[in-house]
């Protein structure tokens, strides 16, 4: 079986890695897919999981860039909640079969799967134009505005992972294989990328 | 031009890695070459200088294993004149066109060439294994002291690597591409990583 996971710094393209990635593989890609599930479950509004499911941990941090504002009073039952579908809905995709799993601490929570663990990061230079060239229409932060966002975002990544266990977010020695994204075209590298994902599953000792 | 440099902890297979890569790309690999050059050039012996060359810091701490004692009081003309004589080489061979090299902070020394970084790691119970396969018959380190000579040849990588420019030695933000070595068998993910490596040199932007 070969599940992968894909943790990545904000603005690194880890998502359309994992994306594209799970095209070449001809496999599917649980991303937004796994929000909308927990929205479903939880019958709570998609956007407000979304923003809370992963990086419910920002909350703690003073919100100053988004534009929904968060209920702070609902955040434990939330986050309980959240943490709990979410393990339950990651490990019934990967029970189906072959996958890439962005996010989520997928990593830990598959851990018995054998997945290849992907960290993609970029430079800073390199995550701040991606954001820009993402940028939805109206969104005008400045560049220390966004690095305080992108920063923000990955502390809140790092402090989930690290809750669910004692292991370094972002550390190398945490995954098979990292990837630097600066200066490179993402879709370019898929070709690559396919080959060395079956050749490490198939050559595992 | 394509140039690969290579840089590893002990135990990794980071050499193995970078001579089949060589290989696999059809181009030489620099690494014991590097050293004969600099014994021919100094007119040293050149079991001296290869211990002297790249971990030539690692001299600096108590050498309670090693078969040969280092003369101490040569150190310092030793280091300049190692150091001065490797860089002049490895970047002729550069010049010379596509090349792995593998160590001796080539990734710093070649940086104007724009080469392709991989940092090869593993973790300490595979460097361990490794470093026991490899071991020359009448070598009987306990595993402590395994993992202290593994431990001390990479500060002195780190401590050379940082000399050279102020960038962490083994952090994933100094390298494109860092790769895990455990429990992977190296010489099957050449045929995969050969296409990445060419595909990372066609696309970058």
């Amino acid at each position: 079986m070969r599940i992968i996971t894909i943790s990545r710094e904000f603005g690194s393209g880890g998502r359309e890695l994992g994306k594209r990635l799970a095209e070449g593989l001809n496999i599917p890609c649980y991303d937004h897919e796994i929000i909308e599930l927990i929205a479903k479950e939880n019958g709570f509004d998609e956007n407000y999981i979304a923003r809370v499911s992963e990086s419910f941990i920002v909350a703690a941090y003073p919100a100053t860039i988004g534009s929904h504002m968060m209920d702070y009073s609902m955040m434990n039952n939330v986050q309980l909640e959240t943490q709990a579908t979410q393990r339950k809905i990651i490990r019934a995709f990967a029970e189906k079969g072959d996958c890439v799993v962005v996010g989520r601490a997928a990593d830990i929570i598959l851990r018995d799967y054998n997945p290849l663990n992907i960290f993609v990061y970029a430079s800073q230079d390199a995550k701040l134009q991606r954001c820009r060239e993402r940028a939805k229409e109206g969104e005008n932060f400045t560049d220390k505005e966004m690095i305080r966002k992108m920063k923000q975002i990955d502390k809140g990544r790092a402090l989930y992972h690290n809750l669910l266990m004692d292991e370094a977010w972002g550390k190398k020695e945490s995954y098979h294989l990292c990837i630097n994204t600066t200066d490179t075209e993402i879709k370019n590298l898929i070709p690559a990328l396919v080959p060395y994902v079956n050749a490490w599953f198939e050559n595992k000792k």
